[in-house]
């Protein structure tokens, strides 16, 4: 007899890929979103009895996500999202919904009502969890935001090992592709404070002397939540893309924090939340 | 005054790329790894106050990997894993060290000493967690693996509600890019171990009947843990790569389950763990 | 005996990656370039007889783009490829260097003096050619510019046949990842020469009507041509990034031109140059 | 007056996926092919006065691979890449068609008669290209095949100057991911000369002595054209993915070859055709 039985589990549909094209009479408006729907719930019975009575087909999630985008695609894809969401945990078997969207920002050519190009500079995302019987859980962010500091950041005092070779600096090339999450508590205006927070983002980000990734998670993070108090919390995920400094001496050139080489492999990784205490 | 604190965090050095060549007298051997490091514990400082004194680099991580491989890698990427694991939780701030080990596997050319070409088949994984005061979790596992069935599969008995349109199917290509991660429960000998249940997972994905990819998770993970007492769990993330039968009577021709389209998106993902009851 | 003797052929070094921090006294600049070099010349012996006494190392070759960085790259890409040409074609074994520069654009962030974000939305290219004994070609342009057009773009009056099920469209979306690469006559200021061709490239985008992607690509290339004395022709390749109109009606919905899936596989690609005539 | 004019140009259509599954009584087989079609032609019109009379739409060129595929997809895909190639170039309009296809390679799981993983070492490929009135040029190869030598490869005796810091090696890490096309003059067996040619390059691989890229590429190349009379040419792209040896004197260990960091940033890039001569 099996000793096996079914864990935690998880299916929904991804990479559902959305554009809705606003038809204003003197322009359009673009959406372009990737949206990923993830069920929980009762469906132990479709693993171990293979009964797919419960089992809403993902196939027809899509068609829900397009057939929904053309009614209630309208606002933010918070906003979306937690329609989509709604829609989920009504069904009886689910107990939670995680909807996930990433929206795609195209910028107007000039003054031509429907001519764009595609912004690739970040993605807007936001995450909306729906419970059983109905309460919602919304996250928004920013993801693969590729930032640099020439200056002020540095990263010292590290502990020395037999395995130690990075030399102390005071002034280092900090680059990153950033990926922030927000927790909301309460209902804020939410493309009202996606721009206000991503505008303290990046502006600490620039203003600070970082002395370490870590450091400027918090510097960035605990401005966030003290600057928006709709922020619960903030989880940044921040790679150190190294960037050496080329040993130019074998030519007889100095190199005083001039040229680089830019790597990808291997990076550092950090990833820390900064929330609201008590 | 402000009212962040830190939260949950780690951090680590990703993407560490080594080769070593095993140069055994009459032929050499290949091992070819990508690790990834990560650490949490007492980093706070680092983070509030900036303080690096506890923060052991990721550059030095990453010459540790390189160090310890020229002595530590003899056998399965679980032991190197864990040697590195026990490393880091030797040091007094570090609470948790989580140890990743990809291995990309090689083929001999024919009976050339010291000539290889990659199988890219699949990659062979595995995790170890290290908890202070030493405790270890190894997973062991198998990613990216792409299977196909193109017989007994199909999908059938969902529900259907007004955004339902995918029809029922008895006979349907199921295509999957397969990650599967166990738990050990003991210390089996790793590479025996990794071997027979690989192929457990095989033998169980071509033979059995699939009801659903859900249905396929169950078999496939009922049997791994079945037939091998060493695993307490197997995690596997199936996404659901759709194969499209192609309207053909546009072109006044049959498509009895010949021809169709493959596609990436959107994909449906399903995730689960199937474990040892009590 | 063999048969075999050595065809054409050129090597060189890819994916240099370097960055310049312009350590200007109130504030930084950052330049961000991948360089690739490839020679065409006297190098048969190099693969008949194995002697590498003509082969300038991959490795020298990154080298000298590092060192020359530093004193030479003071200006635009074109006139540093054009340096680089000429060092190699300075190289008596070479007949013919071609240098590669793509230059990745960074933003500033707000009035910060060294932080930036990386503009993703296209990136700059230039080809340098020196061909022996100090002829130099130039071309620049831009790589994977990410456009669409959501009004005055049809598709109709093409020709069909029994495999023909597309319909003719007078209203539909195009997008495309656009890469466009000019040859100048003569030398003009290349920084101007490149903002404006590049602004006409948009505009004319933005403002034709589009009878298909062929008919963009000589509309724009035609303009460009025409306005930009400096411009002998220019070569567009542009992919066809298919958006599907999504078939709401069994969910008993209209849509009039509004929800589109968008697809990557497969697209269209079309390729042409636009050039002066005599 | 307008002083553009059109050049060179082509289209059509890419990224065509397609699996077809062969339904022996017994057990299937999988073809999974990607297929591209570009035509080249006289297509001016459509360019110069959006005229679209002409145009082939490349939606019809995609149902024409899936609609040929269920009866012409029957043996190798030089054959079938030659019926889709004549199909096109008996259109007036069209003067060259060029037919890529990749063919991605499935192992049978056990004794199934339907599973299947797929085998990721490396990718046929064929380009059939037809001129009008009909005659056909049949080129066949493999793409990217990753290959490693870690003995008999060495890089010495290149020329030195003020910018070389490469030290001359007698043995090294020779590895690459390997794209060989080769033309054939005549129609040979095409599967058999294939995999009799693919034998050939990887057992001259393994067997050489390499005293560079260069010179295993005239080696391979060299052994195809006389081993394989029905092959006039074949065309070898060889990136250079350099492994370097890490310096583990830091740490008090010698690294005799031993231990090694795998880049894929910067790259050497060598191509070469080697033919038969007269």
């Amino acid at each position: 007899m099996s000793q096996a039985e079914i864990g935690p589990n998880r299916y929904g549909k991804s990479a559902i890929r959305l554009v809705k094209i606003v038809r204003n009479p003197s322009r359009h408006a673009v959406r372009d979103l990737t949206v990923a729907i993830a069920l929980e719930g009762d469906f132990g019975s479709s693993y171990v009895d293979g009964d797919n009575a419960l089992v809403i087909a993902t196939d027809t999630m899509k068609n829900t996500v397009y057939a929904f985008a053309r009614e209630h695609l309208t606002g933010p894809i918070e906003e979306f999202g937690a329609v989509l969401a709604r829609h989920y945990v009504a069904a009886e078997q689910v107990n939670r919904a995680t909807v996930t969207i990433e929206e795609h920002e195209w910028r107007r050519l000039g003054e031509a009502p429907g001519a764009f190009s595609r912004d690739g500079s970040a993605t807007r995302m936001a995450v909306v969890v729906g419970d059983a019987p109905g309460e919602l859980t919304v996250d928004a962010g920013v993801a693969n935001m590729i930032l640099m500091k020439t200056s002020r950041s540095g990263f010292a005092g590290f502990p020395r090992d037999q395995y130690t070779t990075l030399p102390e600096v005071e002034d280092r090339i900090m680059a990153t592709k950033l990926t922030a999450v927000w927790r909301y508590a309460g209902e804020p205006a939410y493309d009202e404070s996606y721009g206000s927070i991503r505008a303290t983002l990046l502006d600490v980000f620039a203003d600070h002397h970082s002395l370490s990734v870590q450091h400027t998670i918090w510097v960035v993070g605990r401005a966030i939540v003290d600057r928006h108090p709709e922020v619960a919390e903030v989880t940044m995920t921040m790679p150190n893309l190294h960037h050496w400094l080329v040993d130019l001496s074998p030519f007889g050139q100095p190199n005083e924090g001039e040229i680089f080489v830019a790597t990808t492999d291997p990076h550092g990784l950090i990833q820390a939340t900064v929330r609201r205490g008590d």
